[in-house]
């Protein structure tokens, strides 16, 4: 259950109104990386943790820090939307190139649809959907990608604070920044710790790797022409799990079979010369588990 | 520019159709974390990439063998649905659990739409997306993504290998496994060497750090009531970036000012009793820059 | 069965082109509010209501007007559309800012893709879909939400009232406008005529207002620390449905158990400590309904 | 800003593993009128509330309240999948009937993507979006919009109470039905509160009424052949307005003129004939604003 | 103007319900080539056609038309749905295994959310959206589209027409057979007429074809190693424009520079180590058209 | 499998960065007619293509070579974005037509996300997705979606070649037009190839002629009230197929029953007076099929 205080977690005090940035800081809020993805990414992660504790009380500390960051992103986008002239027609645009910059940048659903306030879309007005988040259950694989999530989110809020000059705006910039660089550290420590724990390895899943094909584990397939890719440390050496030796393969042949569709169904319409013959039924009903036997010994007519 | 030859990266041969299977193996395809997904993400980068050499040589090697496990997932689709009951009418069905069995596992639109052959779409039958990718230029915040899609790819794959008991199919997944296996150290290693290269640090991007709020870039704000938060390396000691003294703040207070909208525009239609006074308008038009001043030149009317 | 008319419902003529306002009543066509919305919501329902006579009828009269409405919008954006300079390039956009002011807020599918008409997406480009509308079947849901439209569609076409000069298209948005008015009486007074009926009450649906935890149907809690809540008609006295006291929870605590996810299957590969133990089966298999006991009769290994 | 405590707001304790009704409740977190939508349509409206006190205390207690419960919701989801046969093969399915009927309904991505948790898509599996919620500003139309919303979401809890025996399930359900019961009162005394202070009227937006065509504000236009239209409250008597008189028009004819486009630009190649001559320039090029006079001034040649 | 009428174009009588091919038929109603795609395809383009005419009508006629699909698939859907086992538990259907192929192959939607009725969606659940189609315009484009649909649509129906036994279901099928067949047959004469009537030719259009390089205009690129591509009529002879001769290029060679990015803006943070050198600036600002005067003049000091 | 080579297949070399122009290019890579189009499309119709030779053959050839037209257009997005005003403030853009002319019309997310190069959207930022591709087993169907893909492509090119002056733009363009000639042509011969290969005739699918209702598969539905749609080829003389006859239906009545939904499921909660009476069952559970037998045999109380 969740509880809520109107005070922002930081400052959100524009100096000016700015329509044109209050766009683009759309991606900030609705983009794949943008502070919904992280906070949806992390209540299901931490709902789906499958162990008390430490692991999981991180997880849902810092997602209920990222709601709070959907509102200040929210709140900032209303306030610099303060004013803006969605009510200017084109003809005073045509008039005056003032007007001409801001109308041009502006995002028209922010005037139509929401009034002056933030959409729950990216900077070019897609909007956010349950599709940018994952919380597969192992940590690992989720604790990579959330490192990724805040690379991506860091990177973006570092492009942003380049398109403004309003001392407002880059403060709270300052403060997203800094929870950004602190969250990549965090993460990046939470997957040490898993090692440390003994929980998880360096490959996710720590599993089936007897099972594989090890022979395919190691080396890098050369199919493109570039001539340096074997130059770099994942061509040689011992690799990052510690177990596997990398190398390169300079002149891959394919193992596999020739590329075909098995014969179709003539009642699909593929367009078919006969050549491949018929169609083989799948294995299910020619074997006798339980229903097949009781199918036997109540109707005989396999078609009936 | 690319080439293709028909045979296939590996051997594609299950023993026996099975349309439930194909349906699940969906996943891998169009899924978020499939091979399409793989395939784009590393050719956008690659051809995103601004330095000549290793690692765009490398990026495109991975890229174009992607392509290749796309065309392997979707010929093991198509084999898996020889023959399937797809024209069974759901009488059929109802008097005949085995019939029931596979025709409530399909997917109605591999026999509809595709006419037994795979759809780009994930095993619930949403279409791929060009949202699932990411290609920034930054090849540290890239290619932590990149470990994160290997890792969840290897995960989604590793689930699959134990929901069929077909030994054909299992040898593709185990080919698949091991690559995703080197890819996860491969993408490991490179991060590793963007820092033995000079080219990039821990935190992405590697900048702007002092410009952010460095007070608070160093603290867990413990905003949910799960006690063992602080218990992790996230909370003490030193960060990974080494730059970093990581600490608990266990009481966080709000630093910000009250959430509030600024006074609407009346032409939006906003709900509104007046009490915030009317909307400022925005800076621009009372700035003279190049054009405020060739506008008081030639009409000083501002309205005009 | 459906017949068309060449001429309009209400006279679509614009007095000049306007290629920046086109873009923007892309809302009205193709924006979750919009036309196509109104449109296939009324047609869904009608075609989904169980009741012969007035509702039905009621209901198909309006969506077959409202198709009409595309139609007028599809075709003011085409003639808004006459002569944009879609063509112009980029040198010439900034060189003029006349041209600029246009080009910048056009809509570039509208040129590249339907050559000059509209498009069936909203005003940032976003397609038309399906999940927009509702036809549940349930009357009394399903008006609500058509008088929920029918508003957000009038405010939408209001502010776009604000944003052009041109007179030929404001009377015609003064004929939207007034459409959107009947049709706001309209599905309010449906909504009085239902429960006059007696076919559903004040709550959606009518049933089960005895099975739900009564205790819970009252109160408002207090989550958020905004000091006012209470103060509305929503916090005292006579629920609007006649039979619940409403009131206010000032201190709120939760109710349930700690929020937990259960052991994990091993095969999927959750992070797990163990401490949780196994998971249980799910229920099906122990349970001796019909085929339970044929499974008995006919092949009492369980494992088979 | 926000904080978390680990108990429910209600307790999630279902009897027995159903990973087939687990897929059904998908619809109450990522459904159109889930759980998401609820939450994040409350509180982008609380943030673009315009207006201290009371509105915006409580839109924000209700918005907290509801992340809640898309909590409880992903909470019974892991729950019911406990155990799931996710890892059966399609040949045990085939040989179980038992297995067949919970294979053929469950969600192929709760154990392939989240391995046993909820999905942010609804009981399709389709992801949700941002544009399934509306946040206007105008309270009047959002309040309808809520309404609505929680109309649709009771209805379908209400149909998932019967699809279910297990008594833990339904416990929970009891009090969501609850809550929707509490929160329909809500927003309607919340509409009533808004007319008695006088901050908006019966049609949403209160403005405009006098610029609208007030002849095209009565009636309804019977366009479909159902006899029985016009035996409904609105097509006779006075609106619920207050303003209108309501009535019917049982043979409309179109009002407007002949649909057509406009002549084709060339260069965008739409098949033409030539009948309808030239296309006309858009106005703005042809008028003296600021910068037709500048333009005038500095080079005479407006080609240039 | 649009008017209906409740008479169905067709008998929509099935003999019985079947809730499985209900789900089934959404493909007809919500998929890419279902009825809401042709209606609305035609739609736009008969709204976008700029000649008065026989192609505008006929384009008009045959979209009235098919909006009367979309009415016989919905009305079928609902009758197929009639007393479907959507309120049975998975407890009933473990013990039954005919609810079990029932409720495996149900589509959730249609009980949880139409409540018996048709959703705007396809097979799988996906919604329809109006990125399905096109009006671009230009008659020649689009009739190949239109003749591409119909060829989509009436084998998806055929492959349909294969999936049931019910008698009124087929005969509903053998009406749109015959349909989508006059309609293959329509849009193919009607190709030829924009032929005979001199408004396009055999290319898309009939422009441009002096501009294009010439020499790349008629031979196919052997990319992939398959050894009969040059077998075909394609690569041999005069092409079916009447003015290319065919041909094939058995070992092409790329014609460009190599691939590359060129330097990155060092804000925009791209992983760089310099060796390209500045990135150049766009050419806009050095060039002295009007603006460019005007800024000379005013404000010599260009970073003003 | 795959092989790449860095060299483009064509020249990319823009004279000048235009990141207005590079935003109108999205849509050649990932609108619905774009080169990711035709890429997914051949491929997935390459590898479903159900017969050895030269129709596989070819489609592989175009495909490979289509996903380097994807390279073309990336790299020359990226070119065209070098040293774009992405990170000048709006202060500045307002303050100078030049910048505001070029910020109006970029794309944010070619910045924010990509960092100067190419997303996987159209040219209204929503993402590439694979709804937009067809491959359905039945090669005319195909290659007539194929001729029609092509024709739209080079509409939309022809109109890009006119927005732009860059003559190494242009240049590209010129490439990119000739190819879609030839694949015009191309796909036109191969369906004229099916044809005399005896594998295809005029109808697709071709089948189930006999099963039609033939009495509908000639006439043209008069719906609209344009009075020249009887004027064209389609409605008179021997259709395209050889095998009907055109005709026209001046004044069509509806052949069906009147529409209407069946009598509801009461726990479903549709509106309903009862007046349709209850619902039947359906039929599956009346039947006496192999399970029916069964559940006889072994618990005769069918409620069991």
């Amino acid at each position: 259950m969740f509880r809520h205080t109107d005070y922002l977690q930081f400052d959100v005090k524009p100096e000016k109104p700015d329509p044109v940035y209050a766009h683009k800081l759309q991606e900030l809020i609705g983009g794949a990386y943008g502070e919904m993805t992280v906070t949806m990414q992390y209540l299901m992660q931490g709902w789906n943790c499958r162990m008390k504790g430490k692991y999981k009380d991180l997880i849902m500390d810092i997602a209920t820090e990222e709601m709070g960051h959907v509102e200040m992103i929210a709140t900032m986008i209303a306030r610099l939307l303060e004013g803006a002239p969605a009510t200017d027609s084109t003809k005073n645009a045509a008039g005056d190139p003032v007007v001409a910059a801001v109308l041009g940048g502006m995002d028209p659903q922010q005037a139509i649809v929401s009034g002056g306030g933030a959409m729950l879309a990216n900077s070019n007005g897609v909007p956010w959907n349950g599709s940018y988040i994952v919380a597969s259950g192992n940590l690992l694989a989720d604790f990579r990608s959330n490192a990724a999530v805040e690379s991506q989110g860091r990177l973006q809020t570092a492009r942003l604070f380049h398109m403004t000059d309003d001392p407002g705006v880059k403060d709270m910039l300052r403060f997203n920044l800094a929870r950004d660089t602190y969250h990549q550290n965090l993460w990046l420590a939470a997957i040490e710790e898993l090692k440390a724990d003994g929980l998880e390895d360096t490959i996710a899943p720590d599993d089936l790797l007897d099972e594989e094909h090890t022979e395919h584990a190691t080396s890098l397939w050369h199919l493109s022409d570039g001539p340096d890719a074997d130059k770099g440390r994942w061509a040689h050496g011992t690799a990052p799990d510690g177990k596997h030796e990398m190398g390169f393969l300079a002149d891959p042949q394919p193992l596999g079979d020739k590329q075909s569709g098995p014969p179709p169904d003539p009642k699909l319409y593929a367009t078919y010369d006969g050549a491949l013959g018929e169609p083989s039924k799948p294995a299910f009903g020619t074997e006798k588990g339980v229903m097949g036997k009781i199918k036997d010994a109540v109707d005989p007519d396999p078609t009936g």
